[in-house]
């Protein structure tokens, strides 16, 4: 059944495992002339690249993107394009443990059920490696939304809690996020954070972390009721994300705290347009962006790639004990922001190819 | 844009509005030789029905649905099944006010945005109304699972949240639910409940609700790695219905509270079988069912219908100030619980004709 | 698995059989502001039922088509729009007979061996019956086009060919085409026609038929390459159709008899604008529109059901003998046209939506 | 709008320019556990390849495949196989001048009215070099097709026309096929073919085909009812091809010569099983496959890439006279050979994976 691909107008498929010769995506559906290089691509996938520091797992890759087609002379023309990026560090040695062994909390048990094999290697196409043509996606979705609403608009993501410890929402500083290495919009919260990724860290384990998405300029009408609502198709997006267990739109879950006259984003005019009081609803209404900001949040698991001993089963049905050796990222939230923005860009594409 | 159908193979199609002569769905994709009349279905329906405790809106409707296609000598042909139900009690009157004025925190304006126009009588598209043909298509998917599965499952939802009032887990009873107004699985929780509803329909407010969908007896290995994993489907499914701000899977956003050694769902074998030491994944693993009890969670926003004034604006970009008058119902989250279980049902029948 | 739809944009599901209570339609993607009524459709189903004249089936049935959703005030909402028409005229005794076994050249085994069971009465879901749907939805979205082309256009069909008696071109006649009861452009050849038709009647057997459609004010541009080409997507749409078993575009088969120097169509300007010295490739070059004039004709087999008896089998795999009994069509060709049509607008429609 | 993918079940996308790096294949839904090699891909492709004759085209390139993804061990994973050639022989000077010149008959006018941009450079996208990656993925159909029908089929295409000389029926011998430079199953024919491409090709002009395509073993059953009938999609599979005009199954447009005694197939059983008298269906009835040999027809126009001096425009509206330079496929019918069985396999593969 095929599955690797999202989005009805603007599409993209992936392909590749994690220790495959390389990863590629196509994407079909981005309109013709717009000026696009590899340079419009390459920031982005820096962004999410593995080794950049301490905090996330040391995998050291360059991340490289080639476009292969759909580019003629600097511009889009309306045709397939087919971006690759060449897998360089393998280490298959430090995988060859676990290949009859189910590393619990990861697809390997149900990749093995549902397919009856499966490329163990670094986990093979279930690898947060995917994610890297995600953001590739991400990045030509930008230019294509560009190109139809013709004004500004800023799509951004930011970590906004990892374990326990939530940043404070008054100290909200969106240029201060790209200058750590969390994502932080908080600069008071980095001390903070650094001492519990060092903990987890030093005691094997890992942490959950919750990403915030922020899209300013997006115009209302975005979002096709009934089914492919824009806030249904970014759910979607989101969840697909690895490790992803939860999403939530405006208010979220904390709307359950409100009643119906808090909780309503009520309107007035302003030099002759609509404007509101309040932004609840996240952005979207009934399914379709009203104009405001749309606001996203989801929780990424502590991942199970963990140093400390785990009782598990192989494939023989024997009891097992494992622990992840070798690289170990004690926080995948923080490298899930940029996969996260590019969901939402690429959701926010494919419905401004549906309306404009 | 084509987006009033969901389901790849399991595939339904919705139509109608709140005051239209009817509304229907067509469902495309049930394999044949499936007994089936309309009493599979109308007993979901009668669970979702508005005007049958005091607890929801009292708009009186006998939802009968008719078959008019695709069962031929009462066994399923394979064909496309077609169902109706005609609109009986429209008091179209009552909307008259509201002809010229968005609702706020309605999809008024942002449909008026989209389409230039809009069946302002009872919300028309966008009315709840027509989550009335998602729980029949609910009870024709539990039809396909059984069918798929071929053994004993079980789909069921709860309200687990109303307001900031939370049930105990302690006093989990499945029995109780269907015995309640409120799909409430703690019958402690009943007169406090209560209470919160009165006290919000006085007041002219309404109230959230968190609802938990439960599914016992699903195989491994339904979902689709990258993008159509079981969870991104069920979140896109959730997330569809109206007022629906929030959804999560297993522990969803809570797991952000836990470290990878405590989060990681362990396992074991007993009588040479699998099985997991604890269920924070909530049955999907890597975007697949892993043979768990599957558990989703979603959040209901307070209706915005509210008998309260609130400030708005009309077509003429005029400032109005505005009430819901007649039927309005204090917690609507009460009956999207049906609604859930149909959606989780559609999505995992869907997948059960991918897997199977 | 899903498959009674057809379009992208314009996309459309057909549900019902023969002998149910309706058959009926769900039109998904109709933009909003069009507007429409029943008065828009019902012309195009006269033209193809039954009955009218004695050429074609004697079944009797008003095809009465009424709009059940997405018009509101007249005018279309951008939601679905659901058509419903009720069965009149069942007859089911004249069915008893082909109970167990199967019409030979018909759909009876091949359903029977996919699914199991059929709907025998009068050919179920697999009778011409669903093609009112289609021609109902042509009728659609012929206004679909009109709105999105802005300009005039024309969409009609004619019979070129009945068994071996084939049209002058030279006496083509548009006007004529619905002035006679076989849709001839040609006034010279009806009286052939007729003798033929009265003869193959009188033998029991029937005769097959070429349609050609021609489609005038079309703008160049419409059609995706590779593989939604506008050739491919009509050839898809055209197949589609009961008994058909050919189609071609331009020069279509006989473009073997040419050569590259007099197939191509060269190029011209005329008061700074292109034209064309020729129409061999029928106004779609590389899968995308041209601006001339779209050329596709297709074959209808001669119908199966003929009052001469023939070898079959039954479902307990005995050798039997069967002949039609009741009402015989001696040539489904006629009534192909408006369908022809329908399929050509719906598809030219979809790409209309994904175009514009 | 995405539209560079066909299938369902087995879908592939394709991508890439005649003069870009390289083009490539994306095949999403193949099962897992297929053994599966560039060994299985290359014959085909070698088949299709040009250079190989004195009757077609001279560009010389090896088109050697490679996998990069979804064989794991020497067997299919269930993920998405990516399959890419490098391109080798570009010589993009060729094509220097027709960079701003219409080429007439070709993709040139209609993609400059659709895109607004070209890529000039030997057809660009349009290119029938896009076709090797069908012949690829058609390799690894009919290796889904042996795993999921589990007995011996057979696929296979051939020449029967090329300009106005017909193959002689009598005379086929599929073993010739292979053995000769035009796929020809007729050996008698050869000398006269010989002497027809000379002729075009000392004439500087092209001639165009008919080609058949034979497939044994299909069970019955495949196709689906009402839209995605089994001919409908071989239908728009076929047309999808460059230059197809038309595609008949079984007798096609031929049936209009028959009548409904001479065209149905009567059936019989024979120790138990069914059988056909005949098969003027081409193996299809009612949309699903009868378990008879299905065959399919398809022309090809003559090559617009001629030698001759041909009328045309260019982009600033000035009119021009062309003549194709460099090299020249007098037939490009003979290379459709293993591209139309390609196209086949991929829609026969398709409808399996919905089947079975």
């Amino acid at each position: 059944m095929s599955s690797n691909y999202i989005g009805k107008n603007f599409r993209f498929t992936t392909w590749g495992e994690s220790h495959g010769p390389a990863i590629g995506c196509v994407l079909d559906g981005v309109p013709s002339s717009i000026k696009l290089s590899e340079k419009d691509i390459q920031p982005y996938l820096d962004k999410r690249r593995p080794g950049q520091s301490k905090f996330t797992t040391q995998r050291k890759e360059k991340d490289k993107v080639e476009i292969l087609s759909g580019v003629f002379e600097g511009v889009t023309t309306g045709h397939p394009i087919s971006l690759i990026i060449k897998n360089e560090d393998h280490r298959s040695k430090d995988y060859s443990e676990i290949k009859n062994v189910f590393r619990p909390g990861h697809a390997d048990y149900t990749y093995w059920k549902k397919y009856g094999i499966r490329d163990y290697r670094g986990g093979g196409r279930s690898s947060a490696r995917e994610t890297a043509m995600r953001v590739a996606a991400g990045a030509i979705a930008r230019k294509v939304i560009e190109k139809k609403i013709k004004k500004k608009f800023n799509i951004y993501g930011a970590l906004v809690q990892i374990g326990k410890s939530k940043i404070n929402y008054n100290n909200w500083n969106e240029k201060f996020i790209d200058k750590n290495n969390f994502f932080s919009p908080d600069k008071q919260i980095i001390k903070t954070w650094e001492g519990l990724i060092q903990s987890a860290r030093k005691s094997g384990s890992s942490l959950g972390a919750i990403i915030e998405i922020r899209c300013n300029g997006i115009p209302a009408g975005l979002g096709e009721p009934i089914y492919d609502k824009l806030d249904s198709d970014i759910a979607k997006a989101i969840m697909s994300i690895n490790a992803v267990k939860g999403v939530e739109i405006g208010n979220g879950f904390n709307c359950v705290n409100e009643t119906g006259i808090s909780n309503v984003d009520e309107m007035r005019i302003k030099s002759g347009k609509p404007y509101f009081l309040s932004n609840n609803n996240g952005g979207i209404l009934g399914g379709i962006s009203s104009g405001q900001e749309i606001i996203c949040r989801f929780v990424v698991k502590p991942t199970s790639s963990i140093l400390s001993s785990k009782k598990t089963i192989d494939i023989k049905m024997k009891e097992k004990i494992i622990s992840t050796k070798g690289r170990h990222d004690p926080c995948v939230g923080i490298r899930a922001v940029p996969v996260g923005e590019a969901m939402i860009a690429t959701t926010i594409a494919d419905h401004c190819l549906r309306y404009f």
